[in-house]
């Protein structure tokens, strides 16, 4: 076939980022996904869409039709098309033009502004391909490893939201802006997170002591998920730096004080 | 006697996560105590009082009925009833559903309601009989391990709001907000556990200084209680990692994925 | 001397607590203590002081009176009564009750309750003697070992508070609130540890963004004072949990696959 | 030539620190610094100007006489003048000083006092010399191994920040003070850091609960660069603390307090 060849240098420019033209791609990817984003939201300002909206609508357009080309040609260059429309950046790809082409219809611009948004997600497509592959991977591995741990954590706050929130409930009232339980469990959930809006405050000695009780255990608690997640990140950082490789068997890491390969007990170098 | 197997295959389905009818039971319960207690919660929504008060009430009675059969058959296939009921869950389980049965005497609705709400602590027996059990002994071991630790920090913390409390309410007094010591303390426990309601604030010069340097001595003891439990359950996490011991040579700690002794070459069971 | 073991007995009590008298006499003082605080913060209260003052006062009279009653006992049983006096703990338990005395001859209620809450640090008296002591050590340790990483680390964050501040009171002016430079390095301060009370918040679109950046710096290096005592309690922690002890020189300790005495030189069984 | 000592003594006096001239002109600096940014602060207090603003402004002055003299001492015994004037700490020296001088010519007071506070920056200077170089190193060092990660996190912030900022735009809109996207990102960003002004705060039922949900997974991930940094901190610490190798068998590590190889047995030097 006479485009095979074009559609291989496509897909290596466009997918890849070991070559200078990939890489090249992948920067001004990035600048684009950044601007076009920052567009979007300068657009929402009253001050900006009054004195710029024509420059910021039009810039936009440029955007969305570079995306639109590139969709394409991820399409078109992708070597199974159909498992790419339905991945997870495939999807992205979609939704970061699509709203354009419905706002030639239809008249809501906030709500499709707002979906415009997510191509911020792309930039994670570009991270993906560089060399911070291996740190993204350390981290979600981590982050993987603890998450059952992470689930009994937020069940946790979640039991303890919920029962100070109603006992907050009946000792404040509504006459303290506690209006109902799910609202008192959302000056909870403000509390423990240390947040504090102060929207909604306590007001009776009653009230006031029990939230500073449950600020005390916030305080105490907020130390379980960093301990679970730097206990992940640094025995993985450390089993990292660790690293002798079998000589043998080629495998690792091993311990720097080991002898033999724990594999296939192989003499260690 | 003849309902003797009965009341096994009971115990086995109601107490026990082990076999497939035992995990559809527990995941039955972990979804009927998160409907009810949301419904409890949205019944204290005003707007939605009016509005499908009915129904939200009906549902809470099938609810409240099925926790009770529940409770009669734990009562029932227990090996030993009268420990279970004075059992730690055993008293949750009763605590959910007696409420609803004083509510036919009692009006006071709300009072109720927050005891209702209790049977959010029913989530962690469903908890317990899962795959979490591990994990969660492993964060619990860690809080007691380091409950000695926390507990000097915690008399350090507290004596350092009561002074700054008392310090705080005679230098910005009863014109700024700070109307007796316990308040003071109330506001030195919101800052330094970086939680900043602003319902209260210095307004002296004085009065933000002292506010400045305890929110930069928070600041730096926040790192305390994290330093605490992250050591432990870093020790803990590593030391379920590692643990085989070498047959042949009785040395250890190997890794979980070591196949041969990394000191003398012996092969692991 | 015929008084010499009455005096060594009441050290023991006093100053020990290894004898059932001394434990006893521990929780006594560690009571007392928490009770006399307490009721010098209720006295700030309008409403307890309105209607309960006398019963108040009086049991703060008792107190006062045991607690000299045991400074006079210190005094006397003490080794060396003048070292005694000079010392920390001497000068806490004078500053414990004085204020009353003072009180009879001076006015100014408020400020000399202040000075009275002191007394709260007599607590770390108590946990001084008991089990806590290794704990204590541990973490005093490691706040020594890293006194300099968190010199360098509040100093670095000093200079950022000072230069945001500064910048934000040319941004945003008196006119915004930001009165001075000192007042907009206290709302930087507020920021920076995630305090926030909102008292003073940026205005402007460059206010805000420079806010935004301060408080994503400060997501950041509020990481920075955890893992310096995280590092340090977890390596004393860790240090602790080994502990092979040398059979021929008796110390300690060694690593697990340790074989051989890094002292002496002698084999470890 | 005849000033070649004289310039030599003066380069170790000022940028050495250890003779102890050198660390007499070091403490000197120090206070000079933090006196003089000091004054700047005080200078835009009212207040203060009014009372005693010829006082602050003449010793300001003399302040910035002192620190042009240095300058320009520094300039004269810097083995290559040209490299100092555009290294960082050079820049950093003459904007300390500049702003006086352009003072007397422009009347902007306000803008330029924001430049003098930059020379609180020359604080680092003194520490740049002294004892904690190793230790500010040593951070410096595990920000810089933990940067990737951390661009990372920041970039996942970012994200998380605009989607769910536009989000709350649509949702909860001008009449709730969610005037434009940038502003509901801002409102993100005083949230996920746990800030919480309370300025801005969601009022609907479905903002609240978004809201609540950031809050939730803000409070999970303040865990992750924590733990980033607590790895690399805790590593570099304890590979610190180790380290000694054999002379004999040429392994390690060894404790620092090791005398004798723990593998073999032989004395370490």
């Amino acid at each position: 076939m006479r485009n095979q060849p074009l559609k291989e240098k496509l897909f290596i420019i466009i997918f890849g980022a070991d070559t200078p033209a990939g890489k090249a791609f992948d920067v001004g990817l990035f600048a684009a996904i950044l601007i076009s984003v920052g567009l979007t939201m300068l657009n929402s300002v009253h001050s900006v869409r009054d004195a710029h909206g024509l420059l910021v609508s039009s810039l936009n357009t440029v955007f969305t039709v570079l995306f639109t080309i590139e969709y394409v040609l991820r399409l078109y260059c992708a070597k199974n098309p159909v498992k790419y429309a339905h991945s997870f950046f495939g999807v992205v790809d979609l939704l970061a033009v699509l709203p354009f082409y419905l706002g030639l219809f239809i008249d809501n611009a906030e709500f499709l502004d707002v979906i415009k948004v997510l191509r911020m997600l792309r930039i994670f497509r570009v991270l993906k391909m560089a060399q911070y592959v291996g740190e993204a991977d350390l981290l979600l591995n981590a982050l993987m490893a603890s998450r059952r741990k992470i689930g009994i954590f937020l069940v946790t706050v979640l039991t303890l939201v919920i029962i100070v929130g109603s006992l907050m409930y009946a000792i404040e009232g509504e006459q303290h802006g506690f209006n109902s339980i799910p609202q008192s469990v959302y000056w909870a959930i403000i509390t423990v997170t240390t947040v504090g809006y102060g929207d909604m405050a306590p007001q009776t000695p009653l009230g006031q002591t029990l939230a500073a009780f449950l600020m005390i255990i916030a305080y105490s608690i907020i130390a379980v998920p960093t301990g679970i997640i730097t206990a992940e990140v640094g025995l993985s950082t450390a089993m990292k730096r660790r690293g002798k490789i079998c000589p043998s068997c080629k495998r690792g890491p091993h311990d720097t004080d080991a002898k033999y390969c724990k594999f296939c007990g192989a003499a260690l170098d």
